[in-house]
């Protein structure tokens, strides 16, 4: 009976890194896990939380001058975001895009849609949230829910964890 | 009842990486786990162990030139790491914080030394150690063992193992 | 009997990334695993592929443009890569390659030898076998196997998956 339930278990993915080859590697996971139909969570928390923005999103104003500037800083978002190797300034970025593309391999965005409309629940890590002078308003829709490390070691609890940092 | 148990199940936590904000998620995810009332071990490896040396640290005397030289270029210890990215010089640092403190999350130092309160296991690996040219003497009160990367597997067994890279 | 399962579970290593440290670091827990009697599988994708690239990998001839361009960009192979930290134009990797030496630590491809030998079993991803223009002829012997994350997924269930990135 244990192993039935493991086997079925949740995967639940943490996402450290802002680097966008790391957002594309947990939706490909996600990606997978659903189309085995096990469920699947993904939680963003520090960098990873780039993944989640809003390219409007609007941390720049009205939040104390420090979180403006970790904002101005931290421009990445949901649409975009640096590689972690070889970004050269965006031509890596532009590169890999491009060999995406004729992959067939959706950019981050794209794949996190696809996720969500297939039952993988998006959650951001509310502790960043506050830390980088954030709010609901800044992410992205497909977020189902704002939580903190708590809330991603209940999920990750008989189910199979894995950190993406 | 094997269900059982894996609720209650250790968390181990491998910290590869000598970067600021890991060590901050690695205590995060700690200090979470913690509350909760569920055992946890910290094992640091790698450039991780940089979160575990002594600022006093004397792996720059009587070590082989080769250990020395490491030493000095990798000079991060306990109480002041780099960031892995947006470290800008250590104006990053100086900016994440700042912000930290306004919203009452405590730096490395003090998260380790809390989750160690709570009764979290602080390992260091003996591997790294040796490599690096550090002795027991090098690395903070905090550390409870020097063991191999057999040690990390032992206690992964039947807990839950979470690699922060 | 699910407990004694998990025991001897299946240590399942996803490497993410090209860096030198990480693909020690991975192939130090695979022995370590191994030497333990557990079985081994080390899933090799995105930057982690470099790992298992030949010296004389041909992406470079007769692939696509851009793949070429990443290729020659991405010039790490199995006997050589990068260090994610402190590579210091090859510097920081020539002494700890020195060190490594000294402490009879193989390097990483004399290390995934022996753990192939030993018993792992190690994957190629081949989403990003495809991305980056190469085939299997481009990939060391050591390669058991070029499959998907469905691959990975299907071995991490009722085992141990570790993220190395």
């Amino acid at each position: 009976m244990a192993e039935a339930r493991q086997v079925q278990g949740e995967l639940v993915l943490l996402v450290l890194s802002g680097d966008m080859e790391k957002g594309l590697a947990a939706c490909n996971l996600a990606l997978a896990a659903l189309a085995a139909e096990r469920p699947v969570t993904l939680f963003f928390s520090f960098w990873g939380l780039n993944f989640l923005k809003r390219k409007e999103c609007k941390h720049c104003v009205g939040a104390p001058l420090l979180s403006r500037l970790l904002g101005w800083i931290n421009r990445d978002h949901a649409a975009s975001q640096r590689l972690g190797r070889f970004h050269l300034g965006g031509a890596g970025r532009w590169a890999l895009l491009r060999l995406m593309r004729r992959h067939r391999i959706p950019p981050f965005r794209e794949s996190l849609e696809m996720a969500h409309r297939m039952g993988a629940r998006v959650i951001a890590c509310s502790t960043t949230l506050g830390l980088m002078g954030l709010s609901r308003d800044d992410l992205i829709s497909e977020v189902d829910e704002v939580a903190g490390a708590m809330a991603f070691l209940d999920r990750a609890r008989g189910g199979q964890a894995i950190c993406i940092s």
